[in-house]
Order: C-alpha cells, then sequence, then structure tokens
C-alpha cells in the first residue's frame, strides 16, 4: 500500500522540527512538503542539522545530500498533493486556510489553538484578533484521544484541534477525578495547578528573554495576567463533569528545553489514597500512552523526553490530594499527539511510529 | 580595632564554602580556622580552586599561593582561637559540640538543624536520633532576623540556630500575612507551598541523582513521604499567628545550582490586591534584604543568585492570593544569612559584607 | 523469523541503558537478559524511569507495568538462552568471562576497551591491571565498520571490540586523510586533537566531579597526565597508513549530558581545500552514518544528539587544515556502534534499527 | 574625599550589566550616569532585575526602590558631570564620540574594539566601515595591565583600549613564552589557539542561535571564516617578541553563560617543564589577578566565574607544550579588566573593587 502523503503548513518551529524527526520513523507517512515562506528554497538541514542528508521519502536507502527534502511556499505542487496537513502555524493561520484544504478532500491537523475554543468570544478575546472562521469550529474535533469518547470522533474527523501542552498535562492528570462524579468534592474546593514548562514551550523566536544567558540557571512564574490555556482547561473541565471545580492554573518556566510537569492540588482526597490509585490506574487500563507510576513514586520530566509517553502519579500530604503530571511538550503536548491523532483518523494502529522511549541522559 | 576572628566546623560542603567566598569581603572578619577531619592539611583550594591564592587575613595584599589557609582538625589550636564558629556539620554534630565552645565564651551560630525545633520530639522524628543537647535547644534563638520580635534575641544571643533554605523563603513570602491576624483568612484554608530548589540544596555529596546527567534537563516534586523542613515552617507559622492555617509544602528539584522560589497560594486575598501590596511594603520598610516587586512583576530565581537579596510579589489569580518569592538557597537560604546573623550578634551593621548584587548572567 | 535474543552484562550504565533504548526499536532483536547483582530482581525502570511499562518483547502490544523486564544476576538461566551477548561492565569482565560465552556458541559484543589493544603490554600499562585472556585478544575484531577492510572482517566475527569514543571520533575525522598515504604530509606534523566530551562519557557514577553543582558551567581539561585512548587512537592510525603521524590528543570536559567535538588540527593541507573536501565526500560515500557537511559550516554535537550519525566538516585557517567531528558518545561513540556491528555480524541491513535523526532541541 | 562620579555609554548588554554590578562594590566609584536611547526613563531593573532597590551612591544606606537609577539619553546632563566615561557599546560608537568627552577632561575607557588596533586598514576590513577617528587610535593605550610595560602606560592614559576578551585569554597564556625570546623556538612553528567562550560573549542580543533551546546542550567551532579577535592576538604578539610565532586561533562556542578557556599548543618546549613553571611563576610574581596553577592541576572556568582572575597551568604531552588559561569573558575579559583600568589610570590600587573571589557552585 502506498504510504499517506502529508504535508506541514509552517514548518520553521520547534513543532514542525518534531513533526518531521518523528514522521521519519513513521512506516506508513511520507513528508512530502514543509512550507516556510522564508526559508522556501533551503533544505530542511540549512534550520535543522539534524536532518543532514536524511531522507523522508525512504527509509533506509543511501542518503545524498543533494535530494534533500527542501522548504517549498504554501503555493507549492507539493502541498496539493498531500492526503493529509499538519498546522504548525501562527494563531490565525489555520483558522484562515483549512477549508480551502478540507475542501480538496485533505484532512487537517491544526497544532495551534484556532480551532480549540468552541466558544469564540473567549478565543476572540484570549488570541486578540476576530476568529477567521468560526462556523469551522463547530466541525472540529478537539484531539486528546485519552479524554472518554474522543477516540471514536478523532477517528471520524477531518479537522482535527491538537490540544495545547498545559491543557494536555493538566488534562491527564485531572480526568480521573473529574470523571468521579464525587459532586461535593469537585464543586467546593479551587483546584491549583501549579505547571512548569521547559523553554521550547516558547516557541523558536529571538527574544532575549528566552536567551541560554537569561534563561539558563533560572525560574520563575509567568502570565501573572493570565494565559491563554486557562480557558482550554477550564473547557476540558466542564466537557468532563457538569460539577467541575474552579481552577487555578499558573505557569512557570524550567531552565531546560523540554519537559513539563503539572502539580495539581485537588483537596482533600473523595476516598482513600490507595482507592484512588486504583481509579486511575483503571480509568487509563489499555492507554498506551499514559502510565500511573507505584505509590511513592514521582514522575520526573526526562524519564518522557522525546517520547510520547505520559507519567502520572498519585500524593497525599497534609490531608490534601496531589496528582503529579509529566509530558514532553512538544511531543505528547504537540507534535507526538498530532500524529496519534494522524493515526487514529487515518485507520493506523494509534501507536505506529510513536513508541520510541524517552532520552533519559 | 582588631578583626573578630571566625572559625567554620566543617568546611567541605556548599555551605562552608559559600561562608568563605562571602567572608573574603567582610572588611571586619579574619577566618581563622576551616575543619575537615578528611581534608585536614590540604589547602582549601584543593577542594575550592576558586581560593588559590586568595587570602582570608589581609584582603588586598600581595597574594601567595604558599601562604594558603588550609583545613585542620576539628581539635586544632586556630579553632580554640577563634570568637565565633559556624556549625556547616551533618545534623547531630553542633548539637554535641556547641555547648563547649560557647563555656570557652565563643558565639555559635548552626547552620544545620539542631537548634530549629524547639519540640524535641518533632526532631527526633525527623531527624532519627536522640537529640545530643536537648536544654541547649532552649537557648538558641532562631535566625531569621525579619520575622518581628527576632532581630533584638539575635543581637542579644550567643546560640543562634540559622533558618532553614525552604523555612526562609516560605516564612519571607507569608509573615506580612501572617501578622494581619485576620483570623477567619488565616484559619480556614490549608496553604499551598509549591517550593522549587536548586540542586545545591542537597549538599556536596557524590549521589547518583545529582549527576549532572540526571539532574540537568529535568524536573520532578520529591520528598513524596514529608520533609524535615515542614515543621520548621509550621513552628514560624504558629510562632506569627495564634490562628496559623495549615500548610501543604510540596518541595521540587530544578535542573540549576542556586535559587529558590516558593509559590505560595493562600486562597482568597483578605483585602483588595493594591491594599494587599501595600502591607507588603509596609512589613518590610527598612529591610536591607526584602524586596517586593511592583505588581505585575515576577521574581526570578537570577535576579538574587550570589546575593542574600530576597525578592517577593504578590499576584491575583482566578480570585485567590498568590504570594512568589526568590532566594539564593545558599546565601539567604544558609551562609548569608548566618553571616547577616553573626552582624547581628556581633554588633556590626547589618548588612556588612552582604551588599553585593547578583550575579544575573 | 524469530527475533535473535540478545542479553547485556552489566546494563546499569549508561552505555546499557542506551542499548536498551535503542534496542527497543530494533525490529529483529529481542532483549532477553539485562544483567546487575546489585539491581537483581528489580524492574529496569527503577534505574531508568523513562522504561516504565515498556516492553523489550513485543514491540506495540499492550503494556502493563507488571510484566516488565527485571535485572538478573549473571548466571540466571536467561542469559544462556541468549545468542548474543554485549559486554558494559568495567575493564577487565570482559576478558575474563567472554570465552565461555563463546564456547556455548554466543557471539560477544564488547563495549568497554578488554579487546581493543593487541599489544598486551600497553593494555595492562593504561588498564592497571594482567590482561585475563590476551590469547582471546587476537581473535577480536575491531568494531569500527568505516574504517577500511573492518566492515567484512566484522560480519565474520564473533567477538568484536567495540571501538571507544575518542577514537571513534578522531579516527573518522582522520581517516581519509591517513588513507591519502601522502607520507611527506603526514610523518612531518605532529597532528593535535583537541576533543571535547560530555559528562556522560564518565560514566553513571557517583562521584563528586560530576555532579550537577561542579560541572554545569564549567569547562577545563582533563587528563593531564596522559588518557588511555590515546593508543587506541594511536594503533587506529597506524593500521591506516605507514607513514602515520605523531598524535597529541587532548580532551576536555563539556557542560553538557551527551556530544563529543573533535577540532583535529594537521597542519599545512596537501591539496587545495576543495579538492580536500572531495576526498573526505569520496571516501564516505555511501556510509549510511557519517556525514560531510559543506565547506563553511561547523558540525554541531546536537545536530547528532541520540542518533548514530556522525558529521565531519572541513576548514582551513592560518593556512592550516582543520577537520571536525561530531559524534554522541553514548550512540556512535557506544551503543550505537555496537548495534551496527551487531547488524553487521547477525547479517541484517547495517542500519536496522538505527535512522533515528537526532533530537536538535 | 569625593568619588569620581562614572558613566556608562550604552549600558544595557552584558559587560554594561558587568560594570554596574562590579562598581556597586567599588569603594571610591559612583555610577552617574547609564545611557541607553531605547532604554532612556526607565529603572536599571528593568532590564536587570538584580539591581532592583540597589543604590548606586550609597552603599549600605536605606534602599528605596523609588531612588534607583534609570537609564538617561547620552545628551543628558548626568554624563556631562561624570568624571570617566566608559564604553559598552557597538563598534565606531567610541571612535565617533570618543573625542568630545576627552576635550572636556573627562578619562575615557572603551570595551569596544574601536581603539585596539593600530593598524587602521586592518581594522577598517574587520569591522566593515571608514574608521571614525584614526587620528586618536594613536593616544589610545591598550589596556592590558600585565603585558610588560603597559601599567605605566594605563597610568598616564586618558584613552584606554580595553582588550577583547579571547586577547586577554591568550595573552596571558602566551606572554611568558613570547618573552623569552627564544627565537628557534618561537618562529618555527604554528601555535594553536584552541578557544572555547561561554554564550554571553556574543552579547545580550535576540538571535535564534544564542536561544537557551538551541545553544544549551549543544558544542561547536565557528567563525570558520576568521574572527576579528585574530588580528588583536597577533598585535600583542608582534609587540611582545620580534620573533613572534603564527597564530591559528579557533574560537568554539560552550553550552553556558560565562567563562573562556584557552588550550595553547605550542609545540616542543624550549626548556624542560619544571623550568618552564618557574618562568612563568616569576613572570607574573606579584601580579594580583594571574595565578600559576602547580603542575598537574588544570585550571577551571568556574574557579574564575564573576571574578577579575586568570588562572594559567602548563602542561607536556607528546613532546609538546600546552598552556591552558581561563578567565570570565565578562569580568577579566572586559568589564573587570575596565575597572583593573580606571584604578591604574586614576591612581587607586589596582584590584580595589575586584577582589571577590569566584563563584564556584
Amino acid at each position: 500500500m502506498a504510504k499517506i502523503k502529508v504535508g506541514i503548513i509552517g514548518g520553521s518551529g520547534y513543532t514542525g522540527m518534531e513533526l518531521l524527526r518523528l514522521l521519519l520513523a513513521h512506516p506508513e507517512v511520507e513528508v512530502a512538503a514543509v512550507t516556510s515562506r522564508q526559508d522556501a528554497g533551503k533544505p530542511l538541514s540549512h534550520l535543522f542539522p539534524n536532518f543532514f542528508a536524511q531522507h523522508f521519502h525512504d527509509q533506509g536507502t543511501q542518503q545524498d545530500a543533494s535530494q534533500e527534502l527542501c522548504f517549498v511556499t504554501p503555493d507549492a505542487p507539493e502541498v496539493g498533493a498531500c492526503d493529509l496537513l499538519f498546522f504548525a502555524t501562527p494563531h490565525g493561520v489555520a483558522a484562515a486556510q483549512a477549508e480551502e484544504f478540507l475542501a480538496q478532500g485533505k484532512k487537517v491537523i491544526d497544532l495551534s489553538a484556532d480551532f480549540r475554543l468552541t466558544d469564540i468570544a473567549v478565543w476572540e478575546k484570549w488570541y486578540g484578533m476576530a476568529h477567521p472562521n468560526p462556523k469551522l469550529v463547530r466541525e472540529a474535533v478537539y484531539g486528546l484521544p485519552e479524554m472518554p469518547g474522543q477516540r471514536q470522533k478523532i477517528a471520524a474527523a477531518r479537522l482535527i484541534a491538537n490540544p495545547g501542552c498545559y491543557p494536555t498535562a493538566v488534562a491527564l492528570a485531572a480526568l480521573p477525578l473529574l470523571h468521579l462524579n464525587a459532586e461535593n468534592f469537585l464543586s467546593t474546593t479551587t483546584w491549583i495547578a501549579d505547571a512548569k514548562s521547559g523553554i521550547s514551550g516558547a516557541g523558536r523566536k529571538a527574544a532575549i528573554n528566552l536567551l541560554y544567558a537569561e534563561a539558563s540557571e533560572n525560574f520563575h512564574a509567568y502570565g501573572l495576567a493570565g494565559h491563554r490555556h486557562q480557558p482550554e482547561i477550564e473547557a476540558i473541565f466542564a466537557n468532563s463533569s457538569a460539577s467541575a471545580p474552579a481552577l487555578l492554573f499558573q505557569p512557570h518556566l524550567l531552565p531546560m528545553t523540554r519537559g513539563m510537569q503539572v502539580s495539581l492540588y485537588v483537596g482533600a482526597a473523595p476516598k482513600p489514597l490507595a482507592e484512588m490509585q486504583k481509579i486511575y490506574e483503571d480509568f487509563y487500563r489499555g492507554e498506551k500512552f499514559v502510565h500511573i507510576l507505584p505509590l511513592g513514586q514521582s514522575p520526573q520530566t526526562k524519564a518522557v523526553r522525546g517520547s510520547n509517553f505520559c507519567q502520572v502519579a498519585l500524593s497525599e500530604r497534609s490531608g490534601q490530594l496531589i496528582v503529579f503530571s509529566v509530558i514532553d511538550n512538544l511531543v505528547k503536548g504537540a507534535s507526538g499527539q498530532a500524529i496519534q491523532n494522524l493515526n487514529l483518523c487515518c485507520g493506523f494502529p494509534e501507536h505506529l511510529g510513536l513508541v520510541s522511549a524517552a532520552i533519559l541522559a
């Protein structure tokens, strides 16, 4: 069977880079086009030297730098030939362009926030622009496969809103609790998600505060005026439980490239810790990418670095339940989850191309 | 006037190293003895090459590596000649030895936890040994100068229990609130201190989990079974307010050497944010080492790295008040605060030798 | 066809960890045994949490932490059932044990230095012990496939001496020049290999100088009294050219986990730079894992991080030729190359399981 | 006696930041003006939060954020009131403006390269512009106090060209050898300076390759087409010896913020190593900031981090002499050396305000 052809619209950032790295290892996908207006005509390795002499068509054949894939403009014929497009573009671009591609029979997986919030007014407030295509938002499926009921919708979708990194990490920690439907438990406490992200979450952009000399050996909270992922997380909560708790979400910046950790404080546990552990294990039984650590262990970001896995652990302290979760913000928090969604909506095994273990050291 | 002579008992770790670095810049102190059984006879630079050819007696004179200060054994005569001793030893040592030094008329500042907890049973539970000198604990003064009433006690003390790093960072964030004495506010919410520390907090010990290859590019919570600083912080709380809140204290390990940050979640603010800001500014007015940042700014650990300063900021989010604080765990969280206490109990200006600004980049 | 069963003797260090990570992605290999006396009975994830719930037998099936592979003792039956054994042990172990395994019909790939030096006296001087099996050294094949003539020998070998990291990085930079056989050029200059390694090269051992707090933000030369890899590199040189130059090899320690870079200074170039470039490209044409960058580009360690690739570039400066090379010291410098050797001696395509691109950011 | 008033022209970069940090600890200097067109009117702490509530006038008095020093425009009266100006500006600015300030009776210390090269044609080639004031170059004194004869010239100077970081690190390693005047030794070998710099050497500018996510865990050579510091080092060599050797200078970028290391390969040693050691010790005897380590030790960048010290060590290997040197590129390589020059030309003890030991961990 022929491989499916995929394209990446806006492939010069970290999520584009990571899609490329992961798709190189996908046996059923061929990367046919990567767009970047600014870099059109240059080989991928001009921006990403790890792709020097790598072939995106035929894994394992003789490599030759002269046949490297090059960036193209968005109107290049290679884009038109694709079966599926990833958008790794700034906010607003996918919303403006997706409809045309859908009309051509392509599937679209958007890694930006354009289709994540069904409340258009909320989207417009946080993203500071009129939404280019509110109608299309209604069709988009939120691509968090581990959310009950979502996997089937993703499999049937032609437009997928790939979740944000923080929403993924918080949701995977919170979902079993939200689905307990313990009303009194949920509605009376404000949950606190103290979240920490590696620097790659800010994207590949030249900014003073992201410099090595500024960000290394440094740590601080940010987004004191609010963060765009708050309404996305709240939507997950509301969709998961009629009595979803209020949420205080506070992000922090870590002096490292990849990795995201959430310490979720949810108040007094509704059941004994050992029961909660079993509830979590049962909830995610059969899931390939979410693992519940034994009680007493603390998930570390490095244990999932470069992989699509999420590790979750429970703890009790001062009479309160804490749920810890870790993901790689560029993989399960972005590009890996996008490929998981590709697998679902294209009929491949969900884990295809995504089974690499993390790089621990 | 002659300088005072100080000694460091157990000077081969990071707090010893930092005492030495800071005391080199102190105009009224001469380091007369640094003990290390294991390294006795070796020059300090054998362990700490930054002290190669540095003179601890006469700042600014010709330097000569052959006259370097060497480590001595604890029974060396240089120790006996000291006016004041710092203990930078493992738990239990200072408690066993301090009384003899006090009897010789020396002052003692203990950087270990031996004299921090007045409840001996609690100490023995957390530190896993019988306390060597419970009687002496009653005399010790807790060395957190910014705690109301404490500065005067420190000035009169001959035995000072230097606070732990986490208790310092949490206390400086919490004290103005605790002293508001807003009973309903305080007693009804569990405060959550989500705390993060650089790796030097674990000390200079050969352990796999502290290796560069393990700890770099990594982040996780630790101490899931509890942390020794919890009772120390609770004691500060109890001493500060009759209606002190319950505390959930959760430490995390940062991939960096120095720096500690606390995000303290205290529930709904008792007053509007601008008033809270004024309360904090008023509380610390006149303090040399604690600075309240303007609203909207977030304190970063690097802004106090290598310095004795603490930066604090307030924020409101989802209807809840958050207090952020940052310190250098080895300076305001250990050796710098110890020198601040030396200044107080020896009658020097409190900031002597401690005014260096942080190394930002 | 059934997968081949491999075992790792001494699997608790970084090369063992990396063998496991890479073999998880190898379609024709099943990891049947990993030994560690100290950790026998514990699941692999006890040491390496990135392997939590990973299956080393059936990639892609339902994962279940309760069926995790556990460390075994070296005398466990699982070891006996293996077709091929990797030794990732301290020096001396493989030399003592390999013969018995070979007699059982197993192949052996030794990642230690036990079989790398044919001059036993030199080995004994540098490794400080009597060699346990000098006779076996004569049978061992040096596992550097890109060395002319070596690939065929590896394919026929049952005992392979996997090269050291520095020798690999220096050799891949030097081989095309050594094979030029320009006698006057080679013999009159001392070549200088200024080499830099990430910290993982020192192994997974608890040592003060490898701590994050010591090694981060630090750089220095080491091995001033000589380095064990010097005779290994000299042997490569001598085997490659009758007029091999003298070598000054100076290693340095980088503040990072993985990666190795060599700046090889070889004196005045024997031919114009563009010709040298062509000579290098021709020499490595058809090689899967060695890439010559275009003139003007400088290879960076991150471009090969986590991958089995080596990037090489030429430069001219002050009338002298410089050759730069980069590898991941744990992959092409150790475990990746060992799997490349497994592929060769087991008849698999040389690149099987090794085609992942590097993790750039 | 009143303090002298100094100003910093172009104070928004890392050398400006470091001048401010060091001058805060200088007892005879008051920072009266810091210019930045872009940031004029903002307090220093807006860019450099380590200076929040720090007073640059009266060390040790009550601190008050409302009285913070603010950036001013270059034409502000505070600049006119200064006795001495540091230029921490891009190349070309000091050359254009210094003459007017000199005419006002001020002293000028230029941290840019404008006055470092006496050969104007060479300067214009490397800096890509017509030199704004060639005549003034002749008056400028090269501010490397440890260069024989230079200290006296600096003391009498009103315009000082502060050396580059690489030239400082290479010169301090090379000067004793150059002054041996062993003609045959010197002129027959090309010396190779394999130099490595922390990222702060590239300045505080928003550039993709300086991002944490790009530069961390990475190492590579750069400047393959040549580096501006080459002619500056060659000028030091030529001024130090009539038979100065040719130089191959190759810079590399380290994954760390501060620190510079040079491995200088000089061919066969002209004398036995122990004699060379004595020659180096004698050459720098009495120097406050240059220390020769005992044979067998390797200088590490962290041992001088944040300090004005340089550590040098000798080694012999494969019959060749190697000289290692380390400095903090922002201190002895820039701002610290500038203050050392201020001390000399203003008649203060050379080490005033510069005696802090390095921050080792």
